[in-house]
């Protein structure tokens, strides 16, 4: 028999059960104190919360362990963007219930992910709440002291970036919501698999912080919209920027679609969940960023030009003409 | 006329006009950038998430300057309790819309609470959620490098010592959902309002976290009722305690509540939200620990011994005849 005051409550079995074993890192003290220890290395720590809610960010059927990934790779994704290293995170979990069906798998993709990334889990807060699931997650990085990379420094003259494909995600989501892609596709499995795949599970490329650290003069993580997210890149330097649309990288899928006039190109510039990075890389610079991102194996495609003035970014079709957006990104609010 | 481009999302005005006046911090790039910087002091950094939810931790017409403020203390409670100095936040704010009569106060409550207890804002994330409010804080401070006070470190003959008084919150929960305390107190409206002041906005005792951190040999802030806090503390020391429930600091409310008979000490100590500092302080240091709280202005009340044993604390009364507790501590699952 247990004595009363040694029983653990609900939520410390959980926290046992489940994350314990994802709290790897020594200053985790096993998920038994009440607080965690990063250590001190001279470095500058790099601090970031995202946070993903049922209906909102995934879907209530999607699966456990995709959510969990999610929910860590969106706080990954600017760790990269900003050239750190992780570090660790900090997990809220708001349930309304222990359901150990969905539990399980969630533990152990965030497991799976925290090992893969090298970000284990340094402490986190289980609640119960009557709405929709939230996970909400605090990633801390580490970056040379000084060296984290701004929005802030985009020149004219620079050239931006972006890793991967663009506009895989939101195809992803109209897929899952049964929209036009859903129909286009119906006959190709593969296809539709690969983007909805996109939207539940980003890829962060923190393979490439470290040359993002070194050649980019400013970046940011593209989860808002290309578009959108290029304006406040833009904003946050002080320039503007020509985008040449025909440049911008696309999965088979996404031309495909975009070819056949399913999609319009300002679905692919204005929809979220990329989680690519979009960088500025000076022109001399752009050689050796292409090399390193070479060895770490992420593609990385020149879509376009800093230049100077405070107006929005244009994007040019293949005829140079200036696309006209409407819609640049997704607000909460 | 603003140019698409430039023009800030809805979620990012909000993030303007409401919070970017907390973020003082340089670090925070006046949350402008996708991340904050902590700059390396040769501390530890010492980490700690906590998260709020409508109906499970605060009612929904609560003053939202009073929510803001019970995010945020929470978390600096853990700080203290680990004899750590704040150093800044992370906000993760889940909103089913952007109400102005709703986060003006939230904002202005949040941000003065940040101001008094050193601890700006870094960074966050607003989200939009179709169910109950839900603040989730990451809190970070530094300790010198080691010096993180642990739950574990208790040893017999040490004395169990508490700040402030114990109770007072689960009694004002009780007056807020009409139970025996409100009716027993219904002529008695400043001691009501003293007892839903104490529910609805913790003192967390960071002034307190230097002494905790030179004298205590094992601490933890009283969140989840003061026997399941203490039970908790003594099996991650390996220790038992003996506490003199005559002892435990109340109120004046409370005192006249339980000598009245409407709530029995149960209630008292397995009730949560005291955010108050549980600590053992070995026998020669409890007069320099004393002072140390008196020069912080901080009551501090010996309540009990640690001694040797891995059975649950046990409670004493008047007569010195064991306190049978049922009920140790809230538990959300």
């Amino acid at each position: 028999m247990t004595a009363p005051g040694t029983r653990p409550s609900g939520e410390d079995a959980l926290i046992a059960r489940y994350f314990r074993p994802l709290a790897t890192d020594p200053g985790a003290f096993n998920l038994v104190d009440d607080a965690a220890i990063l250590k001190p290395s001279g470095d500058d720590i790099v601090v970031k919360t995202d946070a993903i809610v049922e209906g909102v960010h995934f879907f209530p059927d999607d699966p456990p362990d995709t959510i969990a990934r999610k929910a860590l790779r969106v706080n990954l994704s600017d760790l990269a963007s900003k050239g750190a290293t992780p570090a660790g995170f900090l997990l809220t979990l708001a349930l309304r219930g222990a359901d150990d069906v969905w539990l399980a798998p969630f533990a152990r993709g965030l497991g799976e992910d925290a090992k893969q990334y090298g970000c284990p889990l340094l402490g986190g807060d289980t609640v119960s709440t009557p709405g929709p699931l939230m996970i909400s997650i605090a990633a801390l990085g580490r970056v040379p002291a000084g060296k984290m990379v701004h929005r802030s420094g985009a020149k004219p003259g620079d050239r931006v970036v972006v890793t991967g494909t663009i506009g895989d995600a939101t195809l992803g989501l109209d897929i899952l919501k049964g929209g036009a892609a859903a129909a286009a596709l119906a006959d190709n499995a593969p296809a539709r698999e690969m983007l909805v795949g996109r939207y539940r599970v980003p890829q962060p490329r923190n393979a490439l912080a470290k040359a993002v650290r070194d050649h980019a003069s400013a970046a940011m993580d593209v989860s808002d919209g290309l578009a959108g997210d290029l304006a406040k890149l833009c904003a946050a330097s002080g320039v503007s920027a020509v985008i040449d649309a025909p440049s911008i990288p696309l999965s088979a899928p996404a031309a495909t679609l975009l070819a056949r006039g399913v999609v319009g190109i300002e679905k692919i510039v204005s929809g979220g969940d990329d989680y690519e990075i979009l960088c500025a890389i000076p022109e001399n610079r752009l050689e050796a960023f292409a090399r390193a991102a070479d060895r770490a194996e992420v593609t990385v495609t020149s879509i376009g030009t800093v230049i100077a003035g405070g107006s929005a970014p244009t994007f040019m079709d293949a005829q140079g003409s200036e696309i006209a957006l409407k819609c640049l990104s997704y607000s909460h609010f």
